[in-house]
């Protein structure tokens, strides 16, 4: 029978604190929250992952910080935020994960607004991840970088009982990956994980987001799925393997883990 | 007769998109956004490459974010705040360059201002350049480095259709050059130019900073022009000139060039 | 008798303009001030430091810019506070250094509010250190590392005539080193002091946070002195002495010392 | 029953050239080669991990290249190295892995001599190894960093069959991860293990090397029992267990892994 | 009319010594000489770059240091090498560059041998180039490092006329840039060069090293060809262009250019 | 009266195993030795420093591994470098500092051999430094570079009593401090020392390399007291005094000093 890790870092459990060792090796499964600043970021840069996660077993909710609303040269924010939440669903769904829309306009990300601060704080609360996974914090556009910022600082903040918000204290520090940055620019892996048998999957779910294929064509000049599968490859050749993502941790005080919670 | 590179990176105009190549090998103009703190910054920090720019018939815009209205022990904040902008359209004036003064005060560049990130995005909007060159984003005080980040955000955010201010949206991303930082401190050019032809220019434009002549002797003990001439002999030891400026370009998806824009 | 170093850097007082030099050799007293996110962090990461300082006749200045209130399964954020405040002077008491506490709710640190800026910038311009001790910027929670940018921009602003605050400007900029991140975690010390003489202070000023003695057992499952033990155990074995801090000074223009400055 | 990994990164074997994985879920045998400098190296840096996986029933192999011969002030070279052969054997026994001694005078190594070069390359063909454990680069002595050097050039040149040795070519380049340096000195660790149970497993170990307690207490003045309970409960408070060794993979084309292969 | 840069970096010439610019604006021909460790590294790494460089009108010369004699499961190396030398002329041709065969045995480059040493220095001193393109100092095996280091000290080292070899000294210290690692691990471009105009000649000279095809395949499990194109269509995403190769540029006094000497 | 410091960094001798403090405060003197490649390098680099050392009571001898016997375009190599040696006494007399003169032929100096290590052995065995001067590992020309790996190797080798050479095993194992590079390219300071009362005798020492003054300025295109005056200056510039030298601390175990060794 598969073996599953679970991952109790720093946890305020009872079943974990009475061990020293992050991962015990009871058949408990493990929640990963992926948090991306846009509806298709998740898809382009972490997807395939998310797919061997759902597929061994383990919880993935995708969720992302923005509207998605200046996203288009044709529609107007709320036409365009609607149309991206709903494509954000579809995504998550080809992969089997559970899906929670944005709510900032594009643009608007700021990890020092107190409010996005709180809100971030209440989406990790309510998830109560293992594992967080999003953007490195050196990425091409502002918004990306803010919601590492802000998971970054939300995901110690939230386990503190006195720092108010809608939901409870989340009970311990969750361990936190970041992506690849957009075509790997300034970005070492440190872990790449297999995605061989999930790009197929992965590139569905990020044709799901219709209305990005046009708009980063036209914005940014690029054929998307086609830079997904020449990033995947990339990664994969430097990993000896057919198709790859990248990651590395964040290592920090209470979350550099000593066991490897990637597939 | 001289050629020139026109910068198209990720343009949205007509007449680029139907290329693949960055750069195109048209006689057309080059337009570059120097976007500092303080009035004399540029000037400090990157004169000598600008007037390089002005000489070989690219378009040159200087402004500063700060009205530099803290650089003084004498005058008060609106008094000094009007002399160095005036001094600000003296030294563009010398250098060739139009010149936009600043309206924040000293101490107070906040990048995560939402007031100021859009002053930044009209900033580049009015001016629409292929090419900004700003601080790096570890220099020694913070307006330098608010500044830094309020240029790498707005960059990219101007080009969005979505996010109303005054002005339409850029065309595209620009490619963004780093000055190197006062007195060189923790940092590493990886782009020098020589500017033992303009030298003269950075020093005479430099010198229309009457106040702050006195005011850098006062608060922080130095001899501006001295210092000028040491760092620009030593980044041209360093590359095989007399003089020269050193740089960084900023790496990112959708910025990184496929050439040099620098002279 | 006792040589001490005068550390006048870039200093506008007539005493120090007149030398070229930043270190005199006259036998005055040095002002340091340590700046923490909480009340006992500074006896965490570099209160056997401190302690050094102290003894060889410099003055201390303890201070945090939290108050503590979210360290607590039990009491109310004003409970906790204020029995932290009280901690807090104790410690500082123990080590021989002043102490001043902090205001801001845990968890609510921000760099970018333009209110606590002026509040950091208040607190150096009362204390007027000649030397800062702050968290590195890379520390494991958000808090940690907001002080450390708060500070490293507070102490050029402070400087600055214009910049109206409560207090009056101090006179130069002040050199930062920052301490170790908890658990050394990413953290390459650039200086390392020798507090084989002080690691009893060291633990005995911690002991008197005894509300965090267990916070941190139940929050993080560590036995924090134990853990001030083996780091600065590790620390020691790095730097060939029995118990070391690890530190690195903030370099840039204004504030890089041709001197150590610590003990 | 107990899932295993099985390595062929690169491989040129029948079964496993045929799966574009790196990684394949069969039941079968890893062999680890660690490859040391001096007798007691391994025992230091990694044999907490190495106990970890012979429990889980991989093969491991410790070896060093130099003979130990400089490690006393009593005993000649020739008496010194044997009774460090020995207590080598030992303390392998212990952990339950082969042994194989060194041949090369302590302070001798040399990556850059071709007989060394091929005698690598011969102890490597000679385990064929999956994976490497050896010295990072830049460890405090030159024994040190010319094995890490020797071993990274070895491990490929192994595998060309016209490279002629005394055994065969090895069927592939195998994976290499980097040991901490001596006391942790200027290492980041990217991953970590956790060997709360096996710490007691490795200094029983490394109290084979009886010779070595006196050695390292005059020569370096430590007591490396207590340094290495000191550096395994520091790697430890960094990644949230009682006691750690850290360790970075090497990575190469080739050489980087898609999977954990440390346990 | 073509604009051609001529590079005379701390020239001996009287020519250029006149003047203090590194680069003059004469329309003269620049040498670039492309050193590999073997025969098909170069149109992996490089070969679209120099299909541009001899397109603009400089010349280029392609050479191997090691023979590649270890590049087959079924010749001899005597037989291999030949093979491979006839195929380096062929690839050579294609691109318009003259070739220089290796005469070491794969797996023997070896920076700290003195024959190797004088050996690069003549190949140097004999053609007398600019500008030298080599591998980076941390490529994946022993052979593409040691040239590197080779390179690097030869190319100081061929300017001295006491140091004694078949050739005079050569003028003056060249610039050295280093290529891209095999599938760029580890790497980070600071300068990219469009090569989509030269993709299909540096494809069509790779093929002319049809030994290799399968080697690649067999030893390696690689599609050389395909893993060209990724890597090219990689680069080219990370800059903007379609098709791409990285490269950096070796910063040291006497080498830094202030000119961007790739195409 | 003046105090002095005492390195007994794992020393062997009675009088400081007593003690796990790396300094003692004992009016006792401290013997520094500078090993450089050529003669002139160590006035270039370091002189400023070295005086400082001999004027507060220290002992300093200057040395040099390579005869600088190709530095010349019109002696022949037994000429000039008996020139050089000449000069080097000069230069060393003038900072008040003994001096041993090089035998390797330039170009030469190659870490991996063995006699080179045991000729570095040997001097520092002679000498018996606390503390050891010399280049940065990424200089601009390989004889600096092997320098620094002889020097790195050998101060510690040199400890090892098993390690046979013409004189008698050094006590322990000395701090290295590593000096800027020629022109300071990719080298960031993390110590300064303040030379402004030096640096007349710096330049005075340099000047006394009468024959590098013409060879520097023919090979190279520089002239060297302009630009050590202007790399002082910078140097100065960035750490708030006159004149200055930057150095890094080589920092591994058994070589981490707890205390400024540097003036």
């Amino acid at each position: 029978m598969r073996r599953r890790r679970s991952v109790r870092f720093a946890s305020l459990s009872p079943r974990t604190t009475s061990s020293s060792n992050a991962v015990s090796e009871l058949e408990i499964n493990v929640k990963y929250l992926a948090i991306s600043a846009h509806p298709d970021d998740l898809e382009i840069l972490c997807a395939g992952t998310l797919r061997l996660l759902v597929e061994r077993g383990d919880t993935v909710t995708m969720s992302n910080i923005a509207r998605g609303d200046a996203g288009s040269f044709t529609h107007t924010p709320n036409e365009i935020a609607a149309i991206r939440a709903a494509e954000g669903a579809s995504g998550a769904s080809l992969i089997g994960a559970d899906y929670i829309a944005g709510s900032i306009s594009d643009g608007r990300v700021n990890a020092a607004d107190e409010g996005q601060r709180e809100l971030v704080v209440d989406l990790i609360r309510r998830v109560a991840p293992d594992v967080i996974i999003t953007h490195a914090p050196n990425d091409y556009m502002p918004d990306h970088n803010e919601v590492s910022k802000l998971v970054f600082d939300a995901a110690f903040t939230a386990s503190l009982p006195n720092y108010i918000t809608e939901h409870h204290a989340h009970g311990f520090v969750p361990v936190i990956y970041y992506m690849d940055t957009m075509a790997g620019v300034e970005f070492l892996p440190t872990e790449y994980v297999d995605i061989s048998d999930t790009i197929d999957a992965k590139r569905a779910a990020f044709t799901e987001h219709q209305s990005q294929l046009t708009w980063l064509l036209d914005h940014d000049g690029v054929d998307m799925l086609e830079q997904i599968t020449t990033v995947a490859r990339f990664r994969g050749l430097q990993s000896g393997v057919h198709m790859a993502e990248g990651f590395t941790v964040c290592r920090t005080w209470l979350r550099t883990p000593a066991a490897r919670l990637l597939p």
